[in-house]
Order: C-alpha cells, then sequence, then structure tokens
C-alpha cells in the first residue's frame, strides 16, 4: 500500500520487502530477514492484501506468527478491506491465531462504510495500545466523537451488518463479471491475480509492456486504471496494473476491459513492429 | 493552553515564555528574546488568551508582528475562542493585520459548536500550507469528509452565525453573573482578571494560599475550579485558578463562588493561624 510505505519512509525507515506467492507473503524470505536484519515491525495486509486482493493461506500465517514470535518482531497487520470476502469462509485476521501477542491489528470502517469517513480501531498488547494512545493525544488529541456516535449507533443497530451483507454480494458480482471479463478479452500472454478479498486485482502485462506509458493510452480509449508499480517496495512492477471493480457499474465492466485489452494488443502491436526495425537495422558485417 | 506546551514539548522545544500584561503579551520581552535566542516560531492566544480570556490591545499587536517580522519568526496565532467576545466589537486577529505575512492563524469550530467536534482551519502563507498539508497526509491522510461536509452545510445555512450570536447572548450573561459574584463574595486580596473574551477566568489567590492545596477542599464544598499552574510555561502560577463560565448554569454561579470564596477565606484563616503559631515559636534571645 503506497500510502504506508509513504508514512515509513517519513520518519527514515529503511524498507525491505517480503514478496508473494499465492498463499500470502514467502515465510522462508520472512524468516531470512529477520535472522540478517532487525527490523521494527513487520507491515502486511493478510485479509485482502492491496492490490492482489489475496489472503494468507493458515499454514503461512502460522510460520509467520512463529518467526514474528521467535524474534519479537511486532506485526502490524493492516485490515484494510478484511471484511470484504469472496470464500466460503472469511480468512482469519492474524490477530485471531495470534499466541504470541505480536500482532497490532489496524481496522478501518472507511472502506465498507464510505471513503472520507477516517474512523478506524486497534487491536493489540495493552501497553503498546497505551503508548499509541499517547501519542494519538498529542497528534489530534482525539477522533471527532461525532463520527464515533453515528458509527457507533450505525453498529448497535446492526445496520453494519446488513450493509456488510449488501455490499459484499454486490462486489462479489462486480468481481464474477471482471474475472469473465478478462478471460474473455485479454491476449494470452496477460495474467491477473483471483482476488479472494477487498475490491482490486493486479494484471500483469506482457513482457516488454510498460503500465505507466500504457495508461495515456488507455485513457484515450476512455478506461483508466491505477499503475502497479507504486506498490512495490524496491522497485519493480512495470509490468502491473492494479483493477478496482468496487465503483465500476456492473454493466460497463466488460466494455471498460473489451477497451483495456484493445490497448494492451496494440501497444504489442506496435513493440513487435519496432522489434522487427530493431532487428532489420541491425548492421550485416 | 497546557496541551500546545505538551506537543511542543513531545517534539523536543525547549520553552521560553513572554508574560501577559493588560494590553497583551509583554512587547518588550518579546523582542529581547527574539534578539538573544533564535525561537522556530511564538505561540500565542491574541483574542482570548485561555485562561485569562484577555485580548491583545492594537498597539502591543503591531509591536509583536512587526518584532516577529523583523526577526522572520512565524507567529501561530490560536484563534482558540475568538468567535466568542464580550466587547463593543471582537478583536481583530493579529493575521488580520498581519502585513509581514509572518502569522499562521489557527481557527477551531470545537469550541463554538460542541467539544469532541475536532474540525478546525488554517490561514497562512501558501508555502506553509502546502508543508503542513503534506505532514497531515502523513500523519492522518485527511479529516473525516462526513464532519466537514455536516460544518459546511450548517455554516451554508447560516445556521453557524444563528447559534454563535446565541451562544455569545448566553455566555456573557454567565460571564457577568460570575463577575459580579466574585466581586460581592470574595475577600479584598483576591484578584481576577476580566476577560473579554473565551470562557474563562484567572484569579490569583491571597499570598501563601496554593491552589492545588485548595482544590479538595473546595471540592469538598461542592465546587470544583481548574489550578492555574499548568498554564504557566516555566512554573509558577500556583496562587492562580482558573474559573470557566460557559458549562455552569446561570442560576448556580452565585452559589458557586459563595462557596469558594467560603473555602478560601477558611484556608486564609488556617494559615494566618499557623502564622501566629511560628512566630509564637520563634525564640527571644
Amino acid at each position: 500500500y503506497p500510502r504506508a510505505m509513504q508514512v515509513f519512509r517519513s520518519f527514515g525507515a529503511q524498507l525491505l520487502s517480503v514478496p508473494w506467492d499465492a498463499t500470502g507473503p514467502r515465510a522462508e524470505v520472512f524468516e531470512r530477514l529477520l535472522e540478517r536484519h532487525t527490523p521494527k515491525l513487520f507491515y502486511c495486509q493478510p485479509s485482502a492484501h492491496n492490490p492482489t486482493g489475496l489472503a494468507v493461506a493458515p499454514e503461512t500465517a502460522r510460520r509467520l506468527l512463529d518467526a514474528a514470535a521467535r524474534h519479537q518482531v511486532p506485526i502490524v497487520e493492516d485490515g484494510f478491506d478484511g471484511s470484504l470476502f469472496y470464500g466460503a469462509a472469511p480468512t482469519l485476521p492474524l490477530k485471531a491465531v495470534d499466541r504470541g501477542g505480536v500482532v497490532i491489528y489496524i481496522g478501518t470502517f472507511s472502506k465498507i462504510l464510505f471513503p472520507g469517513l477516517r474512523l478506524g480501531w486497534l487491536v493489540g498488547p495493552p501497553p503498546i495500545l497505551e503508548r499509541l494512545q499517547a501519542a494519538k493525544q498529542l497528534a489530534d488529541l482525539h477522533t471527532s466523537a461525532l463520527i464515533q456516535a453515528a458509527v457507533h449507533r450505525f453498529c448497535e443497530r446492526k445496520l453494519l451488518d446488513r450493509h456488510a451483507t449488501r455490499v459484499a454480494t454486490e462486489y462479489a458480482r462486480r468481481r464474477a463479471l471482471l474475472l469473465t471479463a478478462l478471460r474473455r478479452r485479454m491476449p494470452s500472454e496477460v495474467t491477473w491475480t483471483e482476488p479472494q478479498g477487498g475490491f482490486s486485482l493486479l494484471v500483469t502485462l506482457p513482457s516488454g509492456v510498460d503500465a505507466g506509458a500504457l495508461l495515456p493510452q488507455a485513457i484515450e480509449r476512455g478506461v483508466a486504471f491505477a499503475p502497479g508499480a507504486p506498490f512495490f517496495v524496491d522497485g519493480g512492477g512495470q509490468r502491473t496494473l492494479r483493477l478496482s471493480f468496487s465503483s465500476v457499474a456492473a454493466n460497463r465492466i466488460d466494455e471498460g476491459i473489451r477497451r483495456l485489452a484493445e490497448t494492451i494488443k496494440a501497444a504489442r502491436g506496435r513493440l513487435r513492429g519496432r522489434e522487427r526495425v530493431e532487428r532489420g537495422a541491425v548492421p550485416v558485417v
């Protein structure tokens, strides 16, 4: 999540990344980093990783937690939009299986209610919460009591549960439409993640196609996306882009993907043309 | 304002204080400090100083602004509850007469609408605002859009103006009752400020009476106050206490002051008793 990186960097942090595979952050890389460095904390989004939408498998979760407890490195679990899930059952947060007390869970109402709400919560060991409370008092005294009271009332009346169910149903429909459109429209060299939660997925473009360069061409065809590179800690991701399916009306998803696929095919075509020219220009000696 | 001091200190600031007289912070002390030190900023509450309720006189304001501009030291003007004033016309904020562009004005809706709202605004030179905006993005992304929209609507419908007039009328009534009660009830050695704005005033107790020690005795008689010492930067203020008149119903003010005066008289009586004993104990040589 680019904003998190920005915050860590603004405090002078040196960021080390743990790449994801289908089951979550690669535990053996995490363990190696813990042995070689003494990181202050491990930040992750295990329930609905942004931008891939992937979730951490239970076995990987256990390994991450064990390693963190062994090295006494706190895990900051960004719950993000973990309340949106598309499997049979929601992925348990790491905090739910945290026996070592190493996880600080960050939750937010902004994703499930509406953006701009700016209300969240923390679950963590009391001594850490006390220090965070003191830091928050210095930063802004406290969060608006009006917002807190309004959301509290909303939850109390069970309106949040009803809303979450409705949202998850609608997003699941849009997610299915998006995956169908990708399968139907995209050239075979294009791949993507199948989101298990949240509201986005990550597309990987054919070799040689840069997502940043593709964006203005896509916009010309009336479709937009977020380049994936800012989501990568240490460079990379130039060939990736993030597609969000929460704010796009269901009936516009297929047409959007048609236009995006066209843009990609055109870029790939130009690329092959250039390759031919470059090959042709090699002097025969 | 103790919270402001706490924030400055948490960032390692060394605080220097400028004492107030009836016309505001003493300009010649301010000038001397600017010459001897190179402060990062000057923080003040010129329209309704907390806890005294005093306002800066125009001539003092001009001297403070001139000195700050000459030394290029920004003035952070905490508007606090400057929207509440009890004179013929409101005191102009320093920002309104700031020709040198040295003032950063901080305003809040929390005092005029309700506590716990946590919404305010800034007026300052654009380059400073840009940097503050960046810092705010790192701190909390942004303030709740819901709160902003609600207060914007409230202002748009002129409800804020109506509310402010009503509040100022009611608080002016309570202020007058408080001043009358103080004049009527307090022993002659007790003095107090006459607030020109805000919702508090500062009482100075007779020599030898400590406000902190007085508080439990006052509470026993069913009246409370805030000791003044935490409002002083460099110690001192032990003989002062802050009385707030905004949240006390008009018909309870006189009785509260009666009980406080009784508490002070009792403390002073005990003190005199002790002095007599101590004097009596001096050996005659």
